[in-house]
């Protein structure tokens, strides 16, 4: 069922109100990865708690214990669980975002103050850090449950929220959290589907539904050989060189096409059939939007679905540097003692770091074999996550497709993403349920970047889109 | 003629006023490398000339004119230029060496104050910054003019002297002064040949004679691409990396067995004959003593000619590193936008940098363009230098090694070095007379690291090899 007209109205009649509520938000200072910042991350928690009293929500502050972090221990943020209603013959929709935000700064670029809301009226632009991850989500729940309960309007579910501050810094203790609260008894149990509105649009022109991530497997290799750094004009021609041997297995990974070159791993990955590529191909995205947003024509194909399936349904595999080379400016002659080269690897269905690790460790070692070097290999991997697709004709994308048709006046894209949101994945296994991803935001909005922004007609028909939502989906 | 028995016995009786001169030569500070040190260097050029004057040298101080460093304008440290001698029936012999050091301090993990000359009795060790390098050598001239200026004995040959300041910052301003000097009329006018003590021996035990140096071509190959770093996830399989394609063709340019795959670059040498290899197989080496200055068991080969000529008489290719990939510790999921690959060829004859620079442009090129990539390519060369080899049967080395047999009792070891020395190519072709290599340290002296010193031996026997020298090549 469509939301009340009310509720719609409401929302364009508070816009300054949820606005200024943004505003407040983004004033705290809540970067999670800044140890100096810790007691703002906790400030923000307790501000959103109150937020969410305040509009009807029975919560609990969840202590999430502590963090080693240079050498200090420093106090996890709590995060706020939340719950309105427990009727049986409704469904139970658990909502998730995060309150903490990326480290921003005026030096790094940014051309206003990141932690003031800036209302640019000639863009429609309100611009600051957090506006659009995840700030502007997070309290377009809150702007949907004021109305409610202004009006006192029961929900047409029952809602459960889990909001963190620790999304940009690993979510660190909200695994355990999510393990805990989802068993008999805990805040997520009888929970029939998950919307995490977290990500963005593929573009700046049309909504997206979520129903795909790609997991991650990250490697460092390290190869050594003399005991310290050595000069090249003494040593050159005389011992292996670790660098040498090092370039020789990263140059074996990948090719320039992106092609992964590490037998197996490709072959995991079914082909895509002409009824997927179908989804592809009616995305509203162009080869050009992937150059602009690259800043260069260095696109791999001038086929937008091939491009898509790159970025959406294949692995890919990415070279990102080495440490222990000599990385500065100008010329140096060294011979470096021991090098890492850091690689990972982009994993969608049915790849995991498990299934891939084997292959991974075989190759390179193999090949480092074949090198016939007295250098020594070391191969670690730092960390992984798997990937992550949900069925999206699940009653929970339809409610969400309705919702985006009522509020947009358009079908949405339908899309995977390329890089990973971990927290996904713990929803998904830990309560065994649907999860969707309802982005609020534009594929523009420069989540982790300098003017990082949201739009003010996102962040009001986004309110809308959360709302309706809710009515759809009860 | 060997040298006075006088002589000799002078440098025995005097070891300890001569050890108290490198004290006080240690005690300046002289870092060319270090903007703050300037005036240091600059005493340390006034105190060198005061010690020249005092035995009995006309001296000019060069004015070499100022640098650009870090952002201001340094005054260069003026070389010092000398002369004894004007008799036309005697050769006239051209003596080089340099007042600064490298830079150095306790926390480099000195175990002592770099900047005071610490004698350890049990090692016979002189540890102090400077000390082999080049300030032992140095001083070995001023004290075998002592002798001759205390007991007014003349010198068997005429003598010019050129110390300069800047050695270990490229002898800025040298090139210039030596081309000036070496015109008629110059202070290098009637030169006859010329001896540098400014290198080791090749181990711990024999005296060497250093007939050869590598040259060096340095390269930086940049792949740029995107107009900004981006993020594997979103971009991975979507564009072209450029540090695919860098390390691509970074793995195309040398084998672990340290073969230069560029064509053309490795044709250009001669294949060693058995008379060379004599040469080779006849010095005192072992492949343990290249595996002990390196610290690990990893010579290309067992063959102690083969890791010789590897060092010696065969170019190398070394890859030194990478400016602008993710160079840090942990893991990091960029795609970097622009990254330049960093690579040096040490040169044997016939190769000069003139004449390998087209085949690297030409095969690194033709490479890239197989990878089909839309990334962009800039080769840049960042320094060159030619290799020198000098005839090791002049009279010039015929007199070494009379003197070095004097003096050690056993025949020198005739080397090429793998690095460059860049000044000795500037007296070769400047005044287009022999030049040789005599040095005075040992190999493990530590030129550049952490507790250089001097063995004490090597100081007093040096300090007689050099007067012994000027006697034989008279």
């Amino acid at each position: 069922m469509p939301a009340p007209p009310e509720f719609l109205k409401y929302v364009d009649d508070n816009a300054n109100n949820f606005i200024q509520r943004l505003a407040d938000a983004v004033a705290i200072p809540s970067i999670s990865g800044d140890a100096s910042r810790r007691q703002d991350v906790i400030k923000m928690a307790n501000w959103l708690n109150n937020q969410l009293k305040a509009v009807g929500v029975t919560t609990e502050l969840k202590d999430l214990g502590t963090e080693q972090i240079e050498g200090q221990t420093l106090p996890l943020p709590p995060a706020i669980l939340g719950r309105i209603g427990e009727d049986k013959n409704k469904k139970t929709i658990l909502v998730y975002g995060h309150f903490d935000v990326q480290p921003a700064s005026k030096s790094d670029g940014w051309d206003t103050e990141p932690f003031t809301l800036v209302r640019d009226e000639a863009t429609g632009r309100l611009v600051g850090r957090g506006s659009s991850d995840d700030k502007g989500p997070v309290l377009g729940w809150v702007n949907v449950l004021q109305w409610h309960y202004e009006n006192k309007k029961e929900l047409p579910v029952n809602l459960r929220c889990c909001f963190e501050g620790m999304e940009e810094s690993g979510s660190e203790g909200l695994d355990e959290l999510v393990g805990r609260e989802s068993k008999p008894g805990g805040w997520f149990e009888g929970v029939d589907a998950v919307c995490i509105s977290d990500n963005y649009w593929l573009n700046t022109r049309t909504p997206a539904l979520t129903y795909g991530l790609r997991g991650l497997a990250y490697y460092k290799i390290t190869v050594s050989g003399p005991a310290r750094d050595l000069h090249s004009g003494v040593f050159g021609r005389t011992v292996y060189e670790p660098m040498t041997d090092l370039i020789a297995i990263m140059g074996k990974l990948v090719d320039s096409q992106g092609r992964i070159l590490i037998p197996g791993v490709e072959d995991l990955v079914s082909i895509a059939d002409e009824d997927e590529k179908k989804i592809y191909a009616s995305l509203d995205y162009s080869i050009s939007d992937i150059e602009e947003s690259a800043g260069a024509p260095i696109a791999l194909s001038s086929d937008k679905v091939e491009v898509l399936m790159g970025r959406m349904r294949y692995p890919s595999l990415s070279l990102h540097g080495i440490e222990g080379a000599f990385s500065g400016v100008g010329a140096k002659t060294v011979i470096p003692a021991k090098v890492s080269g850091k690689f990972s690897i982009r994993l969608v269905p049915p790849q995991t770091p498990k299934l891939v690790d084997p292959l991974v460790r075989q190759y390179i070692q193999d090949e480092f074999s074949k090198l016939k070097t007295k250098s020594k290999l070391e191969i670690e991997d730092l960390h992984g996550g798997k990937p992550w697709v949900a069925d999206h004709n699940h009653w929970n994308f339809e409610a969400a497709k309705r919702a985006t048709w009522e509020i947009y006046g358009k079908l949405p894209d339908l899309t995977r993403e390329g890089g990973s949101i971990p927290v996904t994945l713990t929803f998904a296994e830990s309560l065994g349920v649907n999860v969707l991803l309802l982005p609020m935001g534009r594929g523009d909005d420069g989540a982790h970047s300098t003017n990082e922004k949201l739009d003010k007609a996102n962040y009001l028909q986004g309110t809308k889109l959360l709302g309706t939502y809710l009515y759809e989906v009860a």
